[in-house]
Parts: C-alpha cells; sequence; structure tokens
C-alpha cells in the first residue's frame, strides 16, 4: 500500500483518496500550471490514525522519502541554516469544509534557519516576519496555546511603535516580537518551542489528522449531511511567499461572480502578504481588477488561468493565488461556493455556453437552497452590523420584522391597524392560525422543524423561528426575555428564518428576484422528472400559489384547518358538546354549507388537476379551549354551563392525543362526520363540474382520502357509507364525476397488512410524519427534549422529521409499496408528510417508484429539482 | 352439493358442516342409541343464507324429500288431521353457544292436527298443553311477539284456577288458554297465527338461521373468541313427549359432576314436562338418582348409555333425553361444560383410567380457567342473591369484599387499622402502589385491560374491575356513584374480578382448593412444554411466589417501582430537582444501596435462575406530583420553591410522555442513573455470589436490559458504558460473574433493524405492549374511547392489548426474530410484555421459535399450560 502521493502521481478523479485540495494540485500540475512542488498524504492514513491514535506503520519513511525527493527538486533543505527549505502543511478533505480543519504555513523555520532565509532573500524583515507567524500558527493549531496571546502582543509591538499595521514594523520589531512569542510559548508549556524541522513536521501532521475530529469539524459535517468520508488528506508543499515584498502578494478569486452569478472574474488580494492576511481582514483587500496596474503581467497570465480552471474542471472555481518577486503561483483550485441565485445562474450560462450538458446543469443547484429564491431576505450588508441575541431552529425561510405580541387576538388586533406583527408563542396550536395568518414572522420558545409552528408557517410561506430555547416568552405577563434584554408587546425585533437568528429592533429587508433564468432552469428539470410533484394546501388561495409554482394537483387538503375559521368552530364546538346523534347532526347541518365552499373554491383553483381531501383527523379536545379564562368566554359565549364544558373537556382528555381518538377512528363512531364531509366534497364537485371556463366544462378530480387507517376494516366499513352518499348525489345530479377513495398509511400496522389495504383503496399516500413517530416512538412535540444530544452523539444521522430515515421508516414504506403493488399492480402511491419537500426523502420515493411527493407551496420548486436531480442521477448510474 | 344430512348419512367428524348437536345426533344413531330419527340442514345452508337472506336454490326441495322420508319411516305426517307428525326444529353451530340461537318445539300443530293428536293419544289435555306451548315459543321466536304476553295470560289462568303449577291446569283450561294465545297474536300482529304446517316450517327454520346473527348469538362468539364458523346448522327431528303423563319425563345429565369433576353421575329431571321446563325453574326438578324410583327401567338404561357415551366421544357429556310413556329417547350429547376444578379433575382420572392419552389430557383443560385456581373466589349462591349494579372490565381474577377509600393515603391509614380495603380511582397512577397493595381490591373507572392498575393488579394477583365507565368515582368529594346509589367511604361493596360485576355490600367468598391433581397435572404438561415460562417481578415476595408457581427465571424485573417505595421517593425527587450532575449524582448515592437491597433479595429468591433486569424506563415526571395540594405538600417536605417545583413540573411536561424521554432516551441523556442502576445490580450480584447454601456458593445470573432501544447507537452507547462499570467491580471482587446485556424490542424500528441490533444485543426481549401501542397507534390508556365500538363492529376481532395481533405485530414480531437470528444463531430471544400470560399469545410465541415468555406470577401456570398445548398441537399436526 501506499500512503503518500508526489503531486505529479495524482489527479482530479483522486478526492476521495487525496482529499479535495490534494487531488486539484495533482490535477493542475498535471495540467502545466505553476503549481509549488508538493506531496500529498492520503485519507486513509488519517482514518487509520482516528481510530489507533497512531501513524501506520512506513507511513512516516514513505513521507521522508518524499520529503527528499522534494529537497533534491528544490535543491533546498528543510531546516537548513542557510538556505532552507520551508513547507506548508494542509487539510482537505474530499467534501469542501472551508475553515473547518487546520493549516500550518512556513513550517521548517527555527532561530538558525530564520536566519539563513534572511540572508538567501537577503530580507530581514520577511525572514523574521515569516517566522513570527509560522510561531503564532503552529502554536495555535498544533500546540494548543491560545491565539489571542499572540494577537495581544502584535497589537502592543505596533502601539509601540506607533503604527496601525503590521507593515509597519521593521525586522528589528519583528526579531523582538519573535522572541516575545518563543516566551509566550515557554511560560504557557514550560517547553521551549521546538526548533527540530522534522519534529515541527511530525507534530504537524498529527494536528491536521486530528483537526478530522475536532467539534467544529463534526458539527459542520453533521449540518451538512457529509458522510462516509475516512478523513483529511494531508498536504505538504513548499512554500512560496507574498511577503516577499511589494512584488509579491496573495490573493483569492473566482472565475464567476458568486453572489450574482455574472461571468466575470471577481476576485480581491493584498500585495506583501501572506492568505491568511486576505481572509483575516487586517488590511482592506484590493479588487482583482487593481492587479493589472500592480502587476499586469502575473494579472495577465491569472486571467488565462482563469479561462483555462473553468473549462478544465467545468464549473466555476474558487482559486487561492501568490506573487512571490512577480512569480504567480497557484495554490488551490476547488468549485466555488455560490449564492443560491448565482447557482442558478451559473448553471443556465453554462449550459448555454456548451460547458456543460442540461443533466449536469440540473445537479449543479442545490436544491435547498432554491427556498431563498422565493422569500423576502434580510439585507446582509444590515444583518453585518446587527447583534445576534439569540439563535433557535430555521424553521421556515425568509425574514421577519416586526413588533411583538403574545396572542392571536393581539395580533390580529394590531395587524387591523396596520401594524407589522412578530407572533410570539411558546408554542402554538391550531387556534394560533389566524394570528399566524396575520403575522410576519412566528417566533416559539419551544417545538422542532416540523413543530405546528414550523409546519403551518412553512405552509404559508411565513419565516418563522422555531425551538428558540434562549427566549423566554411569558404570555400571560407579555415579555420576551432574551439574555437579560425585556422586550414588551409592541417592541420591534427581527427574525431569519434562514438561519434561525433573532435580532433586536428592525434590520431591513431586501425583495428576491426571480428572473426568468430560474423558470428557464425549472423547465428543463422538469423534462427530466418523472416523480409527480402535488402540494399540501387548504385553502384556495395556497392552491393558487401552488399551481404557479408548479404544483401538479393537491396531495393533501387538510379538512380541521377549515373547521378554527370565524364562526364556524362555533358550530364545530356545539357538534362536539352535543348529547345525541341529532343535536350533532344540526350542528353540523351549519358546517356543511361553509365547508362545501371551500371546496368550491379550491377545486376551481385546481381545476383540470387531482385533489385529495383527507377527512377530518385531529382529536376533537383540539377544537376546545384549554385555559380557564378562554372556557369560562366560550361557555358564556355558547350559553352553556361552565362545568358541562369542563367535564366535556375533562372527559375528552387523552394521556397520549397523538395515539388517540383521531382519524378514521373518529369518523368511524360519529359516521355523521364522515357523511357532512362526503356530502360537502362531493355536492361541491358537482357544483363546479357544471360550471364552464372558456365555453369548457371545469374538470374536477376529487380523491377522499381516510386518515390513520391501521385494519382494513376500518377502511372497508368508511369508503362504502362514502361511496353510498357519493353515488347517491352524482346519481342525482346527472353529471358524470369520478372520484377515488383512498387511504393514508400512516401506522406502521398499515404497511403490515399493505396487500389487505390495497385490495379496498384506490391510492395510497404515506404520512411521513405519523409513520415517523409511531415506528421511532417519537412524539415529535416532545423529541426537542432529547434529539439535540442524539444528532450530537451521533446516534441518529439526521432529524428523522426533516428527511426519511431510509433504514428503518424507509424499509416500512418499501415494504408497503411491495405489498400494495403485488394486489394493485398500478396503484398510485403517494407521499404528503412533511418530507415530501424534502431533497434526500424525494430522492428516495422517486427510487421506491411512488407516483408523487405531496409538500408546501413553496417547496414544490424545490421537490420539483430534487426530484429531477434523482431522476438524472439514476441515468448516470445506470 | 347436498343441503341437507339425514340423521343416518352424518357422523361426529361432520361438525362443521352438521354442527355439534347435528353431527351427534347422527353418530349417535350409528352406534345404536334411541334417537328419534330426524334430519340436518347444513351451516353451508345458513352462511348462504345470512349473505344473500334467501334460501339456496335447492334447499327446500331436499328438505321436502328427507321430510316425505322421515314421515313414511315414522308412518305419520306433518299437521295430519288425525295423527299427525311433530317435529322439534333446533339451532346447532360447531361450537357450542348455549341458549344464544333459537329452537322451536312441537311444530306442525294446528286447529285441526290437535285434535289428531288429542284423539290418537287419547290424552286432550297433553294435546292442548303441547299446542299452547308451540304457539308460545314459535311466536316468540319465529313470529317476533314479546313473550311475557304469553306468560301473563297463563299465570292469569293459573290465578283463576286457583292452582300453583302448570300441571294443574286441565284440558279445558288449556284449550281456553290456546285461545288467548291466539287472540294474542292477532293483535299484535292483525294476522292469524300461521296454520298450515309446511309453512309454519319454513319460518322455523328462517329464525333459527337469522338467530345465528343475533346481537346475543355474536356477542357470545366475540367473547369467546369463536371465529371462522359458517353459520348455524338446523336439526328437525321427530318429537318425543316428556309431557305425556306421569309415565313421561325429560331431563339433563353430565357423565361426571361437572362442579367437582367426580366420577359420579349427575343431573336433573322432571317428569310429565318438556325440555325448557328444566331450564325455566317452573317446578323444581329432581335429582337423577332419584329416577330409578321413578322408573327403573328407563334409568338403568340411561346408565348404560352414560358409560357407553363417555367412552365413544372419550370426554364428559352433557346428555338431554326425553322418556316417552317409559321410552327412553337421548335428544342431545355434547362435551359438558366444567369447571376450571373439574376440568382438571376430569382430565386426570381420564388419564389415569387410560380413556385419553396424556397428550389429550393435557389439551383438555382451558389455561384461561387455571387463573380461577388460584385466587379466592365470590360463593356463587352468594352473589345469585345479589344484585351487580355496574359492571366494568375483568381486569384481574378473584373475589373483592372490603371497605371502600378514594386514595393509597387512605388505603393505608385504614388498612393498617385492619379494615379490608377497595381502593376506588379514577384510574391509578404509580404513585397509588402502596395503596394497591394493601387493598384487597381494585375498582377504576377508566382504563383497559392493560391499563396501570390493571397490570399491576393482576401482578400482585389482587382482583381488579378496571374501566368501569357507569361507576362515577369523584376522588375531591369521597364518592362513588352508581346510578342512583351514592358510596361514600367506608362504605363496603363487592368486586367479581372475573366477571368484571360489582356489587353493593358484602358477598362471602370461598377459598380455592388446589388438589394434589392439580399438580399432577402440571407436571405432565411440563413434560410436553418446550417453550420457557419466566415471571414479570419487581420484589423478592412476587418472585418467591412465581417460583412457586412454576417461574423459570424472572423475564421482566422493573425497577421503576421501586423508586416509589418509602424515602426513596425523595432521593428520586431530589434527583430530578437537581439543577448539576454533581447534584444529581449526590441524590443517586442515597438511592444506590436501597436499589442495591432490593436486587440482592431478588437475587437470593431467584438463586440459580436468571434475572432480567431492566434499567428504568418511565419518564421522569411520573416520579413528581401532578395535583396542587401535593406540590404544595412536597415542596415544603423537600424545602424547595413551589414556583421551582412547578417550573420542573412544566419543564418536564410532554404532549405525548408514551412517545417521549423514557426508557434508553433517558439514560442516555442522564449516564449517572444508568451507572448508578448497574452498580446495584453487579454489586448485589457479586455479593450474593458469595453467599452459600447447604455448604454451595449461589448461583446468580444477571441479565440487564435496555428499553426502547429503536437505533443500534442507543445500544451500542450504553452496553459500552454498563460493560465498563460492571467489569471494573467484577474485577475487583475476584469472583466469576457471568452477565449478559440485552434489549427489549419494543419500537417497531426495533423490529426493521433487528440484525443490525443482533450485532449488539445478548438477547432479545419483546415489549409487546409498547410495540402493540406504537405499530397500532393506540395509546393503551386512551382506547376505551373506540374499542369498545371496533368490537362490536368486528374491526378487530379482539383487543390487541390481550392477546397479540398475529396479523400486524405478528407479523413485527416475526420479522424481528428472523433478522435477529439471522446474525446471530442462538440469540434468546423471550417476551415480556402482557401478552405472556394470555394462551393464544403463548402459542404464537411457541410457534415462533422464542425460547420463553414472562408473565405475572398467578399467569405462570398458564403460561405453563398453554405452551405444553401448543407443543401438543404442533406433534399433532406434524
Amino acid at each position: 500500500m501506499k500512503f503518500v502521493y508526489s503531486f505529479d502521481e495524482g489527479n482530479k478523479s483522486m478526492k476521495l483518496l487525496l482529499g479535495g485540495k490534494g487531488a486539484n494540485l495533482a490535477e493542475m500540475t498535471s495540467i502545466g500550471l505553476p503549481i509549488p512542488p508538493g506531496f500529498t498524504i492520503t485519507t486513509e492514513a488519517c482514518a487509520y490514525y482516528s481510530e489507533n491514535n497512531k501513524f501506520l506503520d512506513g507511513m512516516m519513511k514513505e513521507v521522508d522519502e518524499h520529503l527528499a525527493k522534494l529537497e533534491k527538486r528544490m535543491n533546498l533543505k528543510l531546516g537548513d541554516h542557510s538556505d532552507p527549505l520551508l513547507v506548508s502543511v494542509r487539510s482537505g478533505a474530499a467534501a469542501s469544509m472551508p475553515g473547518m480543519m487546520d493549516t500550518v504555513l512556513n513550517l521548517g523555520l527555527n532561530d538558525k534557519s530564520v536566519e539563513g532565509l534572511a540572508k538567501k532573500t537577503n530580507n530581514q524583515r520577511f525572514a523574521y516576519d515569516s517566522y513570527r507567524r509560522f510561531i503564532q500558527m503552529f502554536s495555535d493549531v498544533v500546540l494548543d496555546v491560545d491565539i489571542t496571546n499572540f494577537e495581544d502582543a502584535l497589537e502592543k509591538a505596533k502601539q509601540t511603535k506607533g503604527v496601525e499595521n503590521d507593515t509597519g514594523l521593521d525586522a528589528e520589531d519583528l526579531k523582538k516580537l519573535v522572541a516575545v512569542y518563543k516566551n509566550i510559548v515557554k511560560e504557557k508549556l514550560n517547553e521551549e518551542f521546538p526548533q527540530e524541522p522534522k519534529e515541527q513536521l511530525r507534530l504537524a501532521i498529527i494536528a491536521v489528522f486530528g483537526s478530522w475530529n475536532n467539534d467544529r469539524a463534526k458539527a459542520y459535517r453533521r449540518i451538512n449531511n457529509i458522510t462516509g468520508l475516512k478523513g483529511t488528506a494531508v498536504n505538504i508543499q513548499s512554500m512560496v511567499f507574498g511577503n516577499m515584498g511589494d512584488d509579491s502578494g496573495t490573493g483569492v478569486c473566482f472565475t464567476r461572480n458568486p453572489s450574482t452569478g455574472e461571468n466575470k472574474f471577481y476576485g480581491e488580494y493584498l500585495m506583501n502578504a501572506q492568505g491568511e492576511d486576505v481572509v483575516a481582514g487586517i488590511r482592506t483587500p484590493q479588487s482583482i481588477e487593481k492587479l493589472e496596474k500592480n502587476d499586469s503581467n502575473a494579472y495577465k497570465q491569472l486571467c488565462e488561468i482563469r479561462l483555462k480552471l473553468e473549462k478544465h474542471f467545468r464549473d466555476m472555481q474558487d482559486i487561492e493565488f501568490t506573487i512571490q518577486k512577480g512569480n504567480l503561483f497557484i495554490l488551490q483550485t476547488r468549485d466555488g461556493k455560490r449564492t443560491s441565485k448565482a447557482s442558478v445562474k451559473i448553471a443556465v450560462d453554462m449550459i448555454k455556453e456548451g460547458l456543460i450538458t442540461e443533466k449536469e446543469g440540473i445537479l449543479r443547484v442545490n436544491p435547498n437552497h432554491i427556498d431563498q429564491l422565493l422569500h423576502k431576505q434580510l439585507d446582509p450588508l444590515g444583518k453585518q452590523k446587527a447583534k445576534v441575541l439569540a439563535t433557535g431552529l430555521p424553521a421556515s425561510p425568509g425574514a421577519g420584522v416586526g413588533r411583538i405580541v403574545f396572542n392571536a387576538e393581539d395580533a390580529k388586533k394590531f395587524s387591523e391597524k396596520g401594524q407589522k406583527i412578530i407572533l410570539c408563542r411558546t408554542e402554538t396550536s391550531p387556534e394560533d392560525i389566524e394570528g399566524m395568518n396575520v403575522a410576519v414572522g412566528i417566533l416559539t420558545s419551544r417545538g422542532g422543524m416540523t413543530s405546528h409552528a414550523a409546519v403551518v408557517a412553512r405552509g404559508m410561506g411565513k419565516c418563522c423561528v422555531a425551538g428558540c430555547g434562549d427566549a423566554k416568552i411569558n404570555e400571560h405577563a407579555k415579555t420576551l426575555t432574551i439574555a437579560d434584554k425585556i422586550f414588551k408587546e409592541m417592541d420591534w425585533i427581527t427574525l431569519d428564518g434562514n438561519t434561525g437568528e433573532v435580532f433586536g429592533g428592525m434590520i431591513p429587508t431586501i425583495d428576491p428576484e426571480i428572473s426568468g433564468e430560474f423558470a428557464l432552469f425549472m423547465s428543463w428539470a422538469d423534462k427530466y422528472r418523472k416523480l409527480g410533484v402535488r402540494t399540501n394546501a387548504d385553502t384556495p388561495y395556497d392552491a393558487k400559489k401552488a399551481r404557479e409554482f408548479g404544483a401538479e394537483g393537491i396531495g393533501l387538503c387538510r379538512t380541521e384547518h377549515m373547521f378554527f375559521e370565524g364562526e364556524r368552530i362555533l358550530a364545530v364546538r356545539e357538534m362536539i358538546l352535543a348529547n345525541t346523534k341529532q343535536e350533532r347532526e344540526k350542528a353540523l347541518a351549519k358546517i356543511l354549507p361553509m365547508q362545501k365552499q371551500d371546496f368550491i373554491g379550491i377545486f376551481r383553483a385546481m381545476e383540470g388537476l387531482p385533489v385529495t381531501i383527507r377527512l377530518l383527523d385531529p382529536p376533537l379536545h383540539e377544537f376546545l379551549p384549554k385555559e380557564e379564562k378562554d372556557i369560562i368566554e366560550i361557555a358564556k359565549d355558547m350559553n352553556i354551563d361552565i362545568t358541562r364544558l369542563k367535564q366535556k373537556i375533562e372527559d375528552l382528555h387523552e394521556q397520549n392525543p397523538m395515539l388517540g381518538h383521531r382519524g378514521c377512528r373518529l369518523i368511524i363512531t360519529y359516521p355523521e362526520i364522515t357523511e357532512m364531509q362526503t356530502r360537502a366534497i362531493i355536492e361541491a364537485a358537482i357544483e363546479v363540474s357544471k360550471e364552464q371556463k372558456d365555453g369548457k366544462f371545469l374538470k374536477v378530480i376529487p380523491e377522499i382520502m381516510i386518515p390513520l387507517v391501521g385494519s382494513v376494516n376500518e377502511l372497508t366499513i368508511l369508503k362504502k357509507e362514502i361511496k353510498r352518499i357519493s353515488d347517491e348525489r352524482i346519481k342525482k345530479s346527472n353529471i358524470k364525476l369520478e372520484y377515488k377513495i383512498g387511504t393514508m398509511i400512516e401506522v406502521p400496522r398499515a404497511c403490515l397488512i399493505a396487500d389487505k389495504i390495497a385490495e379496498e383503496a384506490e391510492f395510497f399516500s404515506f404520512g411521513t410524519n405519523d409513520l415517523t413517530q409511531m415506528a421511532f416512538g417519537f412524539s415529535r412535540d416532545d423529541i426537542a427534549k432529547f434529539l439535540p444530544e442524539y444528532l450530537a452523539k451521533n446516534i441518529l444521522p439526521r432529524d428523522p422529521f426533516q428527511a426519511i430515515d431510509q433504514e428503518g421508516i424507509g424499509e416500512l414504506i418499501k415494504m408497503a409499496v411491495s405489498k400494495g403493488r403485488e394486489k394493485k399492480k398500478d396503484l398510485k402511491i403517494g407521499i404528503c408528510g412533511e418530507h415530501g419537500g424534502e431533497p434526500s426523502s424525494v430522492e428516495f420515493c422517486h427510487r421506491n417508484g411512488l407516483n408523487y411527493v405531496s409538500c408546501s407551496p413553496f417547496r414544490v420548486p424545490i421537490a420539483r429539482l430534487a426530484a429531477a436531480q434523482a431522476a438524472v442521477r439514476e441515468i448516470k448510474t445506470n
């Protein structure tokens, strides 16, 4: 086995082994770009080190051999007293993890070789500047001495001298600073700063290996779902110096604008500086075009390399370069990070330019980022100036700037007066819907990414920060306390739904720009997509919006949300409090015309497309008040005895409502609800079918969906009843109306007996939220108590309510698909849980032969792109 | 196809087709017993009628042909005016459903034929007695006229005449009564009583078919788990008459005593009567031995038949007979119902007599009935006199007679004063344990067969009636209201845990008698049993008791019950309220020695047998008070701020605690709990291992079980920790101690990834309660809201918390067994849910290769027998 590769041995296909940086350095070497020579220790060597806490046998021998070759080629020797070779030691994993792992520059310097460097370059200032940089970086990264010690010392030196920039320090100053630095190390560690260059190298390699498992690197991988990698490679490269004087410099550039995507060279540089100065912002860097004036030769060469690299790597590149005494060197190239807007524009441009194919272009845009294109954003400049007070979960993207209120009623009251409102609640419940609807943003202190607040806010396309534990919300006292800051009703705050950040006061926002390129890009994606994309929508407004976003039908229309609106909640409560079937039917008769009107609006909006309507799902107690104050008020409004209302609330109370009297269990025990809802659906469908547009009758495709089926008999009984009621009305109407009756698959047992259920059901729709709750035994409302620790300890790779758990829940889904289709070959199967808009889940649905996914309106484009990518990837792997 | 079988065409193996009665009548005909001739319409014909609401084509033609043959053989004609044939029309399904379905006697009588009968028998009284009986029965069963109308008329006739018994009415009286009866029919139905005998027959067949689906028959089948049958057969048999005078009579007898099992002829008869008179109790019947005096010939013949039938059918028989003018006829034989005590004695005796084999004998005792042999029972005579006030679920068998109290504290207080206590609670919680422990019975108004009250009571072998909705319990006012009766604290009530009945006042009880025959019987059962039987026990007392009942180890020791006792609950609360890990560890250090002491007691009691201990499972909020009053008191006791206690309770609150922060989730986030419990287990095991008995060291076999595992990493992390702590202590102790670390399989996802879990687990134990809750999405605490309707509508065949749902949950178990053994061929697998003591579930476990079941101590014998039966049945079918 071989653990070390010279740059002229590798190529760009070896990323898994050599890391992205190593593979690209080798590739650039092979195409003749000016790359300082060096070699790479493989990620496998890192993996071995991580597991065994020691180097692989023979690894250091290989390193020594490559170092010897490098010394020979450069005609220099590491740590030589008169003419030393200096090297950089850099991390570089297969996936880009910018800034997460460690790097050491200028390695090889010590008290002797620094003098050699000074003599040879005839530049004592440069030599000591390099040495003090080396001590600082090595001490920080390898020896674990707090970097602020060195920064303070540098600051003090500048003050003593009375200069503003480090360039104002001369050789003598730096010499003194080196002594101070060395003293810091000795004081902190009780040991001298290591002088032996090979020992420096060994320690640096260990530090870089070790940085693979530092906390921030692990967190980064978790957040970005980077899995399956072995470790980081280590690149050991001969140093070139941007800090050799004013004919030297260093910079970072992008082959296209990473912010807008514009096909224009973009970057920054600093003369007489090393790489970290550009990033650290010690001096203000110059825009790349200005380099032409500083060094027209190098600029010209860089422009040529820009084109060459983009053509070679066929993507926008992020390039690091150094000019050493007028000679240009490239230190790194990688695919450049970009904004969502830029990623779409670059993909479209490159396809048009013929640089990449449509299929490649489709894979270039991260579906998760599309979301940002559809929402108002905080002005990045404004954000930079503001202080983050607390961070919660980025539950629904966009910007929310408004005045805080603490309940739905106040939200309505103040919004009617024209105020912009942020609704702050410990957690929201269905009673808050109207308040959420009028708010510009929602902040909760409890609940996760799929809490009520999060789900509803995403459905509304409204900014939401959820589960922000540091925000103490007291709904009674009407205060929001973050750390020691207390906000009162009508105080301004700002939420960033993309990041979960909470700010005090107002931050300006910018409007999203949806250019024609985005539409073009999505049309290409749709060409390859096989999976249908529907939406979860409960109102004509949402349905219309989703249709604009490309939804091909409604996959889930939740009828219970309709129960909360306006006066109908009164009738709903009347029904719940009824003592007899007759009383219940009387109350339901009041709801019927309103519910019918809802469906008429939705059927019109979705004309020609299927509309899946789920019958009443939640337990009845959700429609009754919880707080003493509300109970008293409602009893008064309804003109009933408070004790009776309380008794009913007590009677309906459940220990575990998630596993309680809801879904089909409810409508089996209250068949009059089934009857009312079926009538509302079918009568609405009949009415809309009689309407005309452009001289043609409207087409209505209702699909009635029964929730929470776990035994086939539940479905059999309800289907028979629904068919009876529907067919009776259709027959009377004298029109032709086709409808389907199907079921949610959301109870684990339903997956186990899916073959039997398929005999009755005309379609399946996976309710992956409940399926995840029940098969894991997790309550999504309570999971915040242990999920963070489960993610931190890697017990779960991801929050299973965000992305389908393919190992477990996925197996249940596969089983249900296969058993269902075994009985009905062409059974239509969809998914309507929150996962329907999450890319890895969409890909899972594609691979397992589902017909469609359904998600909230604002996630429809995400699902479309994710589905297209899944199809393209499948073509590639086949 | 053939729908009608003459009695000489069938035999006893044709029960499914001819029903039990029909098949046995045919069998008896074939062995030459005196059976009145007749024929049987098949259950298939009934099934067709039930589905299509009309007779099978050709069925009535076959009936007519068989009737013609019968007339020819009897030399009589149905409805003949001078010498009529009369028939009985009786129901009879494959499974015995005594009294549930309909029967019509004396069919064929009308205004003309009654005269013929009178003339022919020269007995006008007999003829009119038969006619009035026929009109009453036919009107009741076939025409649906309320029977009380006829009973009232008969009563009036007796009063008018001034006689006490119907035998006091003469022919003229009866003639008049017939006229009155006919008038009643005409008045109620506006139609004459049907006179045409063939029409009478047709209507009677329809009525018998229809009675298969009457409410009480459906309920009986549901309660007795009778499934898979098609319908009832209809037996049409020529009548013989026990009411032809004093040389005639009728009776019912058992070949052995059905109450004690004694091998002695047992039965009752009445002279000059028809069958229903014996049952109806109009006159008091005579003991069968007295028949010898009435009719020594018939008695001798009957004694011979008794022996012949028992030998032929190889089981205790329940025989109906009629003597017509000195001639004995047998009308029915069937396997006799018997008490549990009798069933054991009869099986043992018959095996000893060589009548049946051991294997057959083992199958003769219903495991569910064994329970009765181990508990105090209500005196049946006392029960007969008392009035049932309400009926709840028979949650735990036995008799409970005591004074009511409404909370655990009062229960303790009064029981310390020597009072017998019935604890009445809306529902119980772990805080009630001590109160339940001192009570003689428990009554709850909520909760099902596996509610907390039910499970704990069964564990304690204590009578419990649960979920008695008609019993309104007001814990604050300390009243129990049933209908309009109000019971106060210290009033007496009586519970029957076998039936769920609740009585006011005291009913005497009788002690169970466990004879040596029971022990002998169980030893035979154990010979064939392959499945291990362990017990669920949390105390040394329970462990000992279960060992006496034959438990072969502990399958589930719940450590949380130990947390509630005495002063340790204070330390537990201290731990929960701790703000830091240090504070928590300090509180746990107080619990450690107490918990260790628990385990020492259990290990001693189970010396030589494995003891599976489950680490802490319930969510922490279960250990904190719920009621305001208790909160105030506890805050005072603990000397902490009430607000802080309330805040903690609020913080720990969960929407769905069943799916919340419990099981391994809890001990992963609080590793100090794991540490304390592991230490307590291992240190106790070490200590007991050093003890000696009879000069030998005690053997301790601890198995540490981790609850609620759904991801393999949960197990990996905890196992590593437990191993570290255990091995450290074992090493220090210098003794050899083997222990196992395994996991509950109770989360559906665990079944899906059982192969991965098996790589880490040293054993599996199915927690079928939670598995049922999660895979069905049923909360066992809330299911009472819809389960009764689900059972009534046949959506579910049984309560899945009582018997394993083999269709769904069973599939998950099979999957887990197969995936687990795929990875570890010899993986030890058990079940420790409540199902472990339910016979059909035990059989399921046997068939699917589990190693053991575990159940509450009092169910251990049930499980042993059920396991033996499963093994015997398997031998039979192989």
